[in-house]
């Protein structure tokens, strides 16, 4: 029923088999991290033929539960040397699911310079040369792969910086229209692709079928619950259908936690020109769509349609950490130059945030001047030429500041840190410094508490309160990513009691189990425990899970704090 | 008798004051560890202001004791992010020894981009402004500050690798004649120097004097019986004597461990066009110095100097490190070409086994073919100009990996591999893999007892013994280090047991104590474990205590022996 397609890059065979059992009960982030921990030594090289590149539906995919249909992927991470898993809005997830597959994973390395597309289809996975994609961006790729392939089917991509094997380089999967506009981000999984030569998967769902159900009513009944939830809640029924993530842009600033010119104040001067309440705008007035879906289920539909001044498509709508990275934190305020700088990013296939970053830290260098817009297109342009100072930029922050000798680089376990300055938001910075992914906001939103007051309140300048909260948070997390559930259900769930309930009772009548929401929170928990063994036997102790030591010496405008969460408070996170 | 010399380069404060008790019996390598373990956070930024750079003769400094005037040079490093120490000789430490200082702490960070020298006489030490010398190579900065200072003090100096904070950038120092042409090359202390602000120091020796000895007659007695053994060993007055280091190219070469290409053979074709025989035999027909030491008070003479086909001075003769890494890792076989590069990195200030396993890289990544001469001139010539390219090769041989996706890289804790490779010359291997400093043949040259047969015969191949080996070896040098002796010593000090009473006794007479051959070991040992406290305090385990994967997976001709050295083994070399 669930199966498992693994990939020989080595001598291209492929093999169909049950989900081992040791497996059962584990679905994306879990289901990828549970193959790592288990398959891959984590001491090898994150390009080299020992490590493996895995892609996994969640536990709710293929159902019809609202926003169920996230795809994790797995590996371990070229950036951060670390176990990761990235996960995605976009088809695949669903598709997989439907054509009853749990998990892709890739394994081996071809000879150098080989360059392969995997198909996937009902009855039939083949591996087939890709010669002809070489050199291509996501955008690219996809239109020559529709060619043979059409637009009845989900693409999963690399551009040309997965290609190159660069730490920010990115994973895409095509959204409902078929544009490669979702990205599994963070932390270089598209080199890991790269290093495997697969420049592409083609996922066919014709012939799929929803995922069975052990209890049907059970399964109907608590997936209304939970619809209900998303639809009441105001953070899921409003703010994020109408403006965006980008809705953010003005709450954050007000908070004086919005990182500007690399990390130099948390306040930007032309927040509100790039805020959400103005791409909504814009958008609304040049006729794009304000209330776009990434992947079909969604409800929240925050992912927009960005148009330029004549009407013509540029991206989907920037997410906020994307137009913080290139805007605030680099001191631009032209939302029109963010949005291509987001297309561009998509196209050669990249991490905005790790991207926007390199380029404010390569501002800091002296390369462009802070509020360079041109500028700033200029070094984006130059990844996508493969020169050399493209290949520091797209190597991600870390390496730009390694390379130009900068001291002020926002990165953890080398990952760049997003949109929300841990001096202003500070239990945001427990999760950046312990999460084990590295700097990552997704691991454990506690800006949701700190800042927008969901799930009770702790205040953001406080340290009291901030471990506990980050704790609980990377736990439910970690259960939800291995859900499938897109993360932005958390704030109906945070508030709302009966929506984490839902989620238990889904899982259980889908996989005729009994689990309760302490069980989920236990299977978060095991997750993040895998996780930490893997990073453990990498060679990751507690002092890899620092904020950089600039956030200790330098106060924040405009409350003019140090992050000063001490260590021993940090080290309490895993204590469970 | 023994002070220490504070420099806070962040208000430009000086102190001297005389040597904490705590810090007694300690020089060279052990001061340095000891101030890094006591006063540095081990997880600070290498270049930020809570970083230090010491500079520390050693326990035999300043006195007639032949090749006792290594200077070492410690701080956190930027290149490997452990704890390091890299000696020189030169002038430099007999000069400090001689004016009473057992260490220069320089210490904070002046705002950015400000430039100072340091001016170290008997009665005198002052920061002056040195914006005069920005931007300018070793060379060029030491005639300048010859105008105001003249010949008869020692530079230390950084080039524009250390202003620009690269991970290869070395510390210069002057030789007898003035030339900057001895470095502590290996860690990128140059970068600690340039965030510091600090481009240079002058050493006055003027007024100085040798320094006070506890029992006149009996160092000379010991001093003697230590010279004696120099005189008689063959490597050290003989091998080195006529041929300098580079007499190891055809016995490498022959061995089978001459890394070849990036680490892909063991052996080159064109290994004797650049071996040491051609070194003496060039040298001798243009009329240069075939017998040259580094610095007063040494015996050996292995330095040499390089003329041009005209008879021009070119460099020092070249070490074999510095060979091998610009010759045969690179493929190329010009001596002259090899010579110049040499003295390039000498000016720009760059590690030369770093920087050449860094072209090396490259050439694998494609930037060049293996064997183009005048392309790893070109190379060269980029790190020195600072764009892009030169600045990620200038961060070392890791930092190139990871830029162009190249997954043949030789570090070991992000530092390049030496001249041997650790699949024909296990026992270098297990070093390069446990040494707290990152790969370094220094420190435990297992070389010795491998191929030369020198203190021993543990077969290179074979697994059996080489951990005792490396062992034994690091230990004993981290006391030699300490002592300020000449790694060379330990030649004879191998093979001549009296040679180490020597040692001992002198160091016993010079400070009034009775020190057996036991306790200069126990010195050795304690070092070593102030230096694996201090990283793992940094977060350093024994998971970075392994060499890279390629020398697990692929074999090296001619032997075709992998690194099989287990896991198990490596962690068995600091159970003492």
């Amino acid at each position: 029923m669930f199966d498992v397609i693994r990939v020989n890059m080595t001598d291209g065979s492929i093999e169909r088999e049950p989900l081992p059992k040791t497996y059962e009960g584990l679905g994306g982030r879990g289901l990828t991290s549970a193959f790592l921990l288990n398959e891959v030594e984590p001491t090898c090289s994150p390009i080299g033929p020992l490590n493996k590149l895995i892609f996994a539906p969640g536990l709710l995919g293929g159902t019809n539960c609202a926003n169920s249909g996230r795809i994790s992927v797995g590996g371990k991470s070229p950036l951060t040397g670390t176990i990761k898993e990235a996960n995605s809005g976009g088809q695949a997830g669903s598709y997989l699911a439907r054509l009853g597959i749990a998990a892709i994973v890739v394994e081996g390395q071809p000879q150098e310079g080989k360059l392969f597309r995997l198909h996937v289809a009902k009855d039939r996975c083949e591996l087939l040369p890709a010669d002809e994609l070489k050199g291509l961006g996501n955008y690219a790729t996809v239109e020559k792969l529709k060619d043979t392939y059409g637009d009845r089917v989900g693409y999963v991509s690399i551009g040309q910086a997965g290609e190159w094997k660069l730490g920010a380089a990115s994973v895409a999967f095509t959204d409902r229209e078929g544009r490669p506009t979702r990205h599994a981000g963070r932390g270089g999984l598209g080199a890991v692709m790269g290093s495997k030569g697969l420049k592409a998967i083609v996922i066919d769902p014709a012939g799929g079928e929803a995922a069975p159900l052990a209890d049907k009513d059970a399964f109907r009944e608590a997936s209304k619950r939970f619809l209900n939830a998303l639809q009441t809640h105001p953070v899921t029924s409003q703010g994020l259908t109408n403006f965006g993530t980008d809705i953010l842009i003005n709450i954050i600033n007000e908070a004086g936690g919005l990182p500007t010119r690399n990390f130099s104040s948390g306040r930007f001067e032309g927040a509100d020109k790039v805020g959400g309440e103005t791409l909504n705008r814009v958008t609304t007035a040049r006729k794009g769509d304000c209330s776009h879906g990434c992947m079909a289920g969604c409800v929240i539909r925050c992912s927009g349609v960005y148009l330029d001044a004549k009407g013509n498509y540029v991206s989907k709508w920037p997410e906020y950490e994307t137009v913080w990275a290139w805007g605030p934190n680099c001191g631009i305020d032209d939302l029109d130059a963010i949005a291509r700088m987001d297309r561009g990013c998509d196209d050669i296939g990249l991490d905005t945030i790790e991207t926007g970053n390199a380029v404010a830290v390569a501002m800091e260098a002296g390369l462009k001047a802070f509020g360079d817009t041109a500028g700033a297109e200029e070094l984006l342009a130059e990844i996508g030429k493969g020169s050399p100072l493209g290949r520091i930029l797209g190597s991600g922050a870390g390496a730009v500041g390694k390379v130009f000798g900068v001291r002020r680089v926002a990165v953890v376990k080398n990952q760049a840190l997003p949109a929300y300055d841990p001096r202003a938001v500070k239990g945001v910075g427990v999760t950046y410094a312990t999460s084990p992914m590295g700097a990552d906001h997704t691991a454990g939103y506690a800006v949701a508490t700190n800042i927008m007051k969901v799930g009770g309140d702790v205040d953001p300048l406080s340290v009291a309160g901030q471990v506990d909260l980050s704790r609980g948070l990377q736990i439910a997390t970690a259960a939800i990513d291995t859900a499938g559930l897109c993360l932005f259900v958390a704030f109906p769930v945070m508030d709302i009691p009966d929506a984490m309930v839902a989620v238990a009772d889904m899982i259980s009548a889908k996989y005729g189990i009994r689990m309760s929401v302490d069980d989920f929170n236990a299977l978060g928990g095991r997750v993040l425990k895998m996780e930490r063994e893997f990073n453990a036997r990498a060679g990751f102790t507690a002092a890899d899970d620092r904020l950089p030591e600039f956030f200790k010496l330098e106060k924040l405008a405009p409350h003019n704090h140090v992050f000063d969460v001490p260590d021993s408070e940090l080290d309490r996170v895993f204590n469970f």
